[in-house]
């Protein structure tokens, strides 16, 4: 069979390194755009050795955007997200969610461009708003306990927050420039204690 | 002619109401995917029709990204930009900025998708970087005058401003919720006094 004889040599993917990959043309071409007969052409695999790793292709993009996804709930169960004064727990996820941003950057990316055109995509929006509820409410504590500014509204507060959070994606590369600890550094100061010196 | 037959009892289009349809279309499917055969139907006039507008798709996409930059590049010659200190005419150009971004909400979209894969596309990342490269000189020199926090480097500074900034696209819409002022006011808050209070 020819597709075997293209796999000659190639390493074997175990699903980590198939998801990977997978998701690189997904962030590159879209995953609508993307058919699984690309991906096997990508990888030097048959659909079906695919397939042996995976269902289809919407449980790739499951598994996916589940990636990013539980790296940002994980951090809402640290403890230093949960004990403390609200600004304090803000502070915290703010910082590990650009964290998690960079380490997670491919799934991160595939995530936030979802659109909810498939049951899978619908679910991964439904868990974002979940975790955008999470921070809004720790604005809205933080700003009850007089910690936080009130002028602005809790929820653009939280979507302003994660704009610039989630724009590093657009930017940031890991290899060279700022590390993510600056990075989160960055972030956390400019957000908290603003940029004007007075 | 049954293209000229759906054309009745419809409005007739100038170039402005024909780029505002284009973009919404631009927009909804990305520039590469929408062929003028469908902003035709879309339009319900012949292809004729439209190029007797205009020349061609990249021409289109020409007058959608620099309606959004020449709406940036004006805030950088008004005077409040111009004039004064720096950290002042960076706080001017942000809160202007983030109003020609809610004026021209469909034209900034479009242009912060571009990803340079035609001449029209490559020239506009270029006057976005010219742009990027004033908002960052400004933080240089605030930061020189003793005026703005000299602990996070300029470039990621002026790269997190946007990030936050461009973030609106994703959430506003100009009906209902807050008002284009009470949002620059949001933005030039959280960016230059910061979120926690002392």
């Amino acid at each position: 069979m020819a597709e075997q004889g293209t796999r000659r040599g190639r390493p074997g993917y175990d699903l980590e390194s198939l998801l990977a990959i997978a998701v690189k043309l997904f962030n590159e071409r879209g995953y609508d755009g993307t058919s699984m007969e690309e991906l096997s052409r990508k990888l030097g695999i048959t659909k079906s050795a695919i397939y042996h790793h995976v269902p289809s292709k919407q449980e790739l993009l499951r598994l996916a955007v589940d990636r990013a996804l539980d790296g940002l709930f994980a951090v809402t169960e640290e403890p230093r997200s949960r004990e403390g004064r609200a600004i304090d727990r803000l502070e915290h996820v703010v910082r590990r969610s650009v964290a998690v941003l960079v380490e997670r950057l491919p799934f991160v990316t595939l995530l936030l461009r979802v659109r909810g055109n498939t049951k899978v995509e619908r679910a991964a929006l439904a868990r974002r708003r979940e975790f955008d509820q999470l921070v809004t409410d720790l604005v809205k504590q933080a700003a009850a306990d007089g910690d936080l500014r009130t002028d602005i509204d809790p929820a653009v507060t939280s979507r302003l927050l994660f704009g610039m959070i989630n724009s590093v994606i657009e930017w940031y590369r890991p290899r060279g420039g700022i590390t993510p600890d600056a990075l989160a550094d960055a972030v956390s100061t400019l957000a908290f204690a603003g940029l004007r010196v007075d």
